[in-house]
């Protein structure tokens, strides 16, 4: 209902993208009738007074009987929105938005966009603080690197919701289903690959210790950022790239993409860049290439496939598309559903454990992932992620069956 | 759609009220399709990012495609909420879903609750302008006085949305258009009537303000607190107080509300305390008692009854209710669709007559304003502000016929 309508550029108005985004892509609704004055009284004066009272006394009531225990903030500051860098909160709303439909359309949790006008570390960390009353979660996105990672700690640190950066770990956790189907496939065992990531940013440092809590020694990892390899002597190193470069490339390679790439059997790429076809060369034949640059891969898949066995990509126009819908709303429906206090890592491997899972009785080469639209993957990611919460005893409570 | 569900408490879970408010009482949809690829890329990545670059090309795009511009931050820090007094962000969850709700069904308006951690004047302005990118306009609520003043203050001069604390204005609002219609019945002039206003909280030095804007002279108001009369000389007043003090009372009577009443055409109670019959036996007989504290009035009405011709309370079981609902849905509904920057003190005039106009044809002394559930009060209101927006110079857009 609105009780006007605005006049639009006509240019926007016959845009097929600019129509479907009139007036957002989001409403909130009322679960409740309101229609007579019983109704009234009972969702507002007098009777919501008893509720109000009951959660006074005992705070451990609002999940029940308030919607928080369904709904998530999502939160930037619009300082790394998509490939588009920092385009500020405003511009960021259509990214939020569409985070929070899928939230519900894949997850059915209610989730808020909420776009930051400050992007000062301190500022942002007293206000999502000041926040965490009204919401069960936190999904921090499109927050630069390496600001998000200290917001990320010490919100998680301050609060008792779960706390989850998408950018870095619900890639990661698509990432480490990708690469363990993709493995099955080849027949290898994630311990014994080399792998070499390109991009030391949000996605590229969650992704590192993602691969390494699910077995791939740090000896075996080589990252790169714009600059080159990461190497532990390197001058200039930022905290988290210092964290990077102390836990991988025991063997102190230097050099940039062409010189990590010799000899690796995996080539990931979060980066932004694109990456010649002649350092794909050093490969070893056989191996997997997940060019997940959007929108334009560092490789495009026709010619990764010349130097890899298997071949994903971020984007939807592509087989194999990594895409975070497949983790985010089943790793905050099950999180929520376990109430948990935080989000480990092994609730991330499990959710990872799951995606790989709903694909593993028709695995293919080009079907590694599940589809972004396929209803089975949140339900088993939410049970998975919950089940690993009680088992970490990040679960504040628990019914389903184990 | 949830995974798992709770077990409740059994006795909250028998009670019908905790039973209305399970899961609590909003939800968030997706207003566009999302069950197709095509869908997905339109929705989100990669369309998404044409929108996103037109807003930080040209913010003013901002309520056209995406959902701020219908959308309504309901904010509280949980201080004064109802009668319950200062129970926490989280207590006070239920009633800003109960007004979300509220806003959603009268004035079509999103409204996301916010309950923030904090009690800090600053932290409060800081947050709120930090949020502001991500809705259209912001309700204060349920924020004791005198700190909602200052807060109100500087978030209208920080912003260039609406900021509106509703139990300032919307109750002041909709006590003036009771009054008018009251006096209308009685044939008087609100410029010839003696008030006495007990309370000098929020609600009291708004509607103190209102009816003074209204053309009451300041020398025929008398404020009340917990304490006595305010006049100008007391002690110990503070800022809000001592301005309410200067601008009535020029008498400089002093005593208690005893003393207040004596000639008194009209009281208005928003205090929360109760009046003694002997006390109302001084006004002027043929009058009008407003006795709005809830969930008990200052005098209940078949007591006020007997001191004056017309009577309202703000219970839902009385006649008379004088509710907030009355107001700020068409509030926000107007200033929203007039992309307003401000609330004027001409535009919760026009929202007053409006409301009064609603049941100008049909007035009788027990049904002074129309009920809470009556629907052309909101788009009444709604057109009467959003036209007085644009008189004033605070519209930024306008499209109805005036």
């Amino acid at each position: 209902m609105s009780f006007r309508s605005f006049e639009l550029d006509p240019a926007l108005a016959a845009d097929p993208i600019f129509d479907r985004h009139r007036h957002g892509k989001m409403a909130v609704t009322c679960t409740v009738p309101l229609s007579s004055r019983d109704d009234l009284s009972l969702a507002y004066t007098p009777g919501v007074a008893r509720v109000c009272e009951a959660i006074a006394q005992d705070p451990s009531l609002a999940p029940d009987f308030t919607w928080t225990g369904n709904t998530v903030a999502v939160v930037t500051d619009g300082s790394a929105v998509l490939g588009l860098g920092n385009i500020g909160p405003k511009a960021a709303m259509p990214v939020m938005e569409g985070k929070a439909v899928l939230f519900k359309q894949f997850g059915g949790v209610d989730a808020v966009p909420i776009c930051l006008d400050t992007q000062d570390v301190d500022q942002i960390v007293t206000i999502v603080t000041a926040l965490a009353p009204s919401f069960g979660g936190i999904n921090l996105e499109d927050i630069s690197a390496p600001r998000c990672f200290e917001i990320e700690r010490r919100l998680d640190e301050a609060l008792d919701i779960p706390i989850f950066h998408d950018d870095q770990h619900g890639t990661a956790v698509v990432v480490l289903a990708a690469l363990r189907n993709a493995v099955a496939l080849l027949g290898r065992r994630l311990a014994g690959l080399r792998v070499v990531i390109s991009g030391a940013g949000a996605a590229g440092v969650a992704i590192t210790e993602m691969l390494m809590a699910a077995g791939i020694p740090g000896a075996n990892i080589i990252v790169c950022d714009s600059t080159g390899i990461l190497y532990a002597e390197r001058p200039g190193l930022t905290a988290a790239k210092a964290t990077l470069a102390a836990s991988t490339n025991y063997s102190g390679r230097t050099g940039g993409i062409r010189e990590a790439l010799i000899g690796a059997d995996v080539l990931i790429g979060v980066s932004g860049g694109t990456i010649a076809e002649t350092a794909l060369a050093g490969m070893v034949p056989g191996g997997i290439i997940f060019a997940l640059a959007n929108p334009t891969p560092e490789v495009l898949p026709h010619i990764a496939s010349r130097y890899a066995a298997i071949v994903a990509t971020g984007r939807s126009d592509f087989l194999n598309q990594i895409n975070n819908v497949l983790a985010f709303p089943g790793i905050f429906r099950g999180a929520l559903d376990a109430r948990a206090i935080t989000v480990t890592q092994r609730m991330k491997v499990a959710a990872a454990d799951a995606i790989a899972e709903v694909v593993a009785d028709d695995l293919r080469p080009d079907a590694i992932v599940p589809s972004a639209l396929d209803p089975r993957v949140a339900p088993a990611v939410a049970g998975a992620v919950a089940r690993a919460a009680e088992r970490d005893g990040a679960a504040r409570s628990f019914s389903v069956a184990l």
